[in-house]
């Protein structure tokens, strides 16, 4: 790994975050100049603002948006909240510094001081909301005003990471990881890029068990990809990171579990989620594929039907919930999944292909892109 | 990072675990040849054969063993499941693959072939018991047999992994890990090195919001240490990377919340746990000291006071059954902590030491290492 000093490495790279925090603060300052009632605006995030934007193909936010105004009995404390957190992150951006939404609001709670008995925040509750308010008003991202979000995932393959962080310029070889891979952190936009990325497609792997059986055979390096796990659902960094590879134009196939949790673990990363609906068009991916398992393997597949498994009650109630939605009854590919399994009552794990051999997963995901056996 | 092209990198270096099980093997056919009855020894490991041995500091088997045979008829399907289980894990060694006990137990459940409708195991909870029978009969851990656990846990400090794996050796450099850090294995023994450790101490911060905080800070170098998080309860390859690095002789420091939760991980990383107790030597750290947070950094910082919070139900229990242990009737210093949280009702997090700055988490650090104001 190569080391260099960078010139200004603590003056943020963060995008508009800083900026726009300013003309916020400036326009509120004009309206209490000018007398008026300080004010802004907020896209509601309440459910019946959140829809699946089928042109699009993947969960956003409605038109609905909301005011908040200090001179309102009912939201002067939380117009001033939400000030206090959007003065916060200002400092911590021009800090340079990052915390997380718990370190905020330790923050907050104690910014009146130890001598106060009065604090601005009593409880975590109350900032989470009003930081998502600041996000969707701000068009910024949480990771863009210096908050870091749960890291999960990991990655490996032939692509470079370059890293400002603390005084110095890293650069992570994805190819040179080893048995651990590079950890996906929080922020994968911002004092943070992605060079000589080399790769056919990403594979994103469910269970982190199945990357290292991948890793372990060289399976992104004979095969040329990107070998991605979520280690399960994928976190914000993780379905980012996803996203921002789309955009330099890889396919993204997604290999899960044949059960509800998979299935719930692709389609997270293919639309978004309800609770990122206002980050949607950032974090979902709707280009992804899902490669398997599938319940049509058994068929071609004959030994995985003495390695299936019952499916719980959860499956198959969450399959039928699924027959019932447009966009599943638009692709008969996943009609005919669904209605095996809930006839059958089994379901298929990842880690059944290790059945015959260790080294069938990779013989099979092969098979599957050769064949372009792949579901929407 | 470096890459080497590793000579005979196929030919694991896994110590002692394919010549004990080939010995095993082996004592076992002269068995049969002599007309005998074929066994094999395993230390029990019930809760009654689990002691906390005030000695040595940790949790561990006493000397109960049990003999396996095979003419036995409650015992047959068992001893010939667990030759099954030896025979995979040495055809793993000799291929140098790894699996999880999840794809091992799909290899054990297709062994027969798909053409015959009776399986070696039915349930992954048959085989797992068995899995820590050849582990405490064979004095080799899960991982000397090819066999990943859950792996989590990160490591940013002064020094390089040597990695051997797939065919490659590469070295890492956990001082160039930038925001990610090094992700801590499930195998830091096998086909794999760690070299030019230059640190005065190991921290272990439960959470990795903390962690990344003070990596954020270049805490790791400007103090000279190897900052270490388990992400919450320590993995086994977390614990036994503390254990290898105490061995160096690094004092390891523990930083968690002062709750129910913290104290058990600092519990688990000294003294392991009952479940782990069949490898407690080589998992539990004895000489670990709590480093913070506590109830008593109240008097000193004393801003803390306006951001404690509610101790649960399970928090104040705990510590009330804590009082009860002969080690901490022993150590005063844990009494006092622990009544106070039972007077107050008050908990602790470490997350609140980011009030006043978000800097103040590393000089708390400082201070507690210069005033050696650890707990035991």
């Amino acid at each position: 790994m190569a080391e260099k000093k960078v010139a200004k490495a603590k003056e943020s790279s963060n995008g508009g975050a800083k900026p726009e925090l300013e003309k916020m603060g400036k326009n509120i300052i004009e309206e209490i100049k000018k007398g008026e009632n300080p004010r802004f605006v907020a896209t509601t995030r309440t459910r019946s603002n959140i829809l699946y934007d089928a042109k699009v193909g993947y969960l956003r936010l409605g038109k609905n948006e909301e005011e908040r105004s200090f001179l309102n009995v009912a939201q002067s404390k939380k117009f001033m909240q939400t000030m206090a957190i959007a003065a916060k992150c200002h400092q911590f951006l021009t800090q340079n510094l990052h915390t997380t939404i718990r370190g905020l609001y330790y923050q907050l709670k104690f910014s009146l001081g130890e001598d106060v008995d009065e604090s601005i925040f009593d409880e975590q509750a109350e900032s989470n909301p009003l930081i998502e308010d600041l996000e969707v008003s701000l068009g910024v991202k949480r990771e863009g005003l210096n908050l870091n979000a749960n890291r999960k995932g990991v990655l490996a393959g032939n692509m470079k990471v370059l890293d400002t962080f603390g005084n110095e310029k890293v650069e992570i070889d994805c190819s040179k990881m080893g048995r651990s891979g590079w950890q996906i952190p929080s922020d994968v936009d911002n004092d943070i890029e992605f060079v000589d990325i080399k790769a056919k497609y990403v594979l994103v792997v469910e269970k982190d068990a199945l990357w290292q059986r991948l890793n372990e055979d060289n399976f992104w390096k004979t095969e040329n990809i990107i070998l991605i796990t979520p280690q399960g659902q994928a976190s914000r960094g993780t379905r980012r990171i996803i996203r921002k590879l789309a955009d330099k134009g890889l396919p993204i196939y997604v290999f899960t579990d044949s059960d509800a949790w998979g299935w719930y673990i692709y389609w997270t990363i293919k639309t978004g989620s309800i609770n990122l609906a206002y980050i949607g068009s950032a974090v979902a991916t709707p280009e992804a594929r899902f490669i398997g398992v599938t319940m049509s393997d058994l068929d071609k597949y004959t030994f995985l039907n003495k390695l299936t498994i019952a499916a719980s009650e959860v499956d198959v109630k969450r399959a039928q919930e699924m027959l019932n939605y447009e966009w599943i009854k638009a692709h008969k590919e996943w009609v005919v999944e669904l209605e095996r399994m809930i006839k059958s009552k089994k379901k298929l794990e990842q880690d059944a292909l290790q059945g015959p051999r260790l080294t069938f997963v990779g013989e099979y995901i092969k098979d599957k892109i050769k064949n372009k056996e792949v579901l929407p």
